[in-house]
């Protein structure tokens, strides 16, 4: 825990998630059976500037979970330094995505579904909620977006 | 990735998770709503030897969703050196835990649950699962623990 640093401000946790989404390559995956069980397991996902792309097998539980129950919670980041993002997935058929899209989480995740023999799946989310927050003290101001939309504008680029 | 490591034997993976179990503050949360919404949240934790236990308000998603469905899936560590945790979860009042393990959860967690204003509970969870791996070549062989059992021995203290 760093007491030096005070809470960041919403633009500032804009900025650091913004940052995450285009740079980290895994996140935490929360999804529920269609009997209510929960289900996590760390993906590799890619993001446009408007959805995170997922790939699981289709008959994984993350797959057959969410073909069931179409919402997630994400975690991306560490235990301290944490972004939340829920989320409405679409599911897309392997080869129902556009090359270049597919090319571009292949290059990110280190490994191309569409060359494998399991049968694969994207999973397209479109962030509904994001929150971030690394303390306690950072507990309030943790709400990024809501409704689909951003809280706070987007720091000017330096 | 480092591509010069050999996947570890279960042995091994069995000695790192509980060296993780004793030794880590936080893990990843997730549990699912009454009506299937999964949840996903880090939460500090403390570990006696066969069960971990939580804190978290009664009133929070996580609270609320344990009290309706008390089963969780846990995720120790980071997403390329996981342990995965199923197990079901025993509801604690907070005054109704023995005193020392409460003291031994607020060292650990860096704070006290039974001090606090809001009304918190205790989440016992002895875990019926356990699987880790790092990168894809650990996949096989990641289950460390079925039905409540470990399914390798410990190993040697040296």
């Amino acid at each position: 825990m760093d007491d030096t640093t005070e809470p960041r401000s919403r633009a500032q946790r804009r900025a650091d998630t913004e940052r995450r989404l285009t740079h980290d390559v895994d996140l935490w995956v929360a999804s529920s059976s269609a009997d209510g069980a929960p289900y996590l397991v760390p993906l590799s996902f890619d993001w446009d500037g408007e959805a995170l792309l997922l790939a699981t097998p289709a008959d994984s539980p993350t797959g057959r979970n969410l073909a069931a129950n179409p919402t997630v919670r994400l975690g991306l980041g560490d235990t301290r330094d944490v972004c939340m993002i829920d989320g409405d997935v679409d599911i897309l058929e392997i080869d129902a995505l556009a090359r270049d899209q597919g090319d571009r989480f292949a290059a990110r995740a280190g490994f191309d579904p569409r060359a494998l023999t399991t049968p694969y799946r994207w999973f397209r989310i479109v962030p509904r909620r994001i929150q971030a927050w690394r303390e306690v003290d950072e507990l309030p101001d943790r709400e990024l977006m809501r409704g689909g939309r951003w809280l706070v504008e987007q720091m000017e680029t330096r």
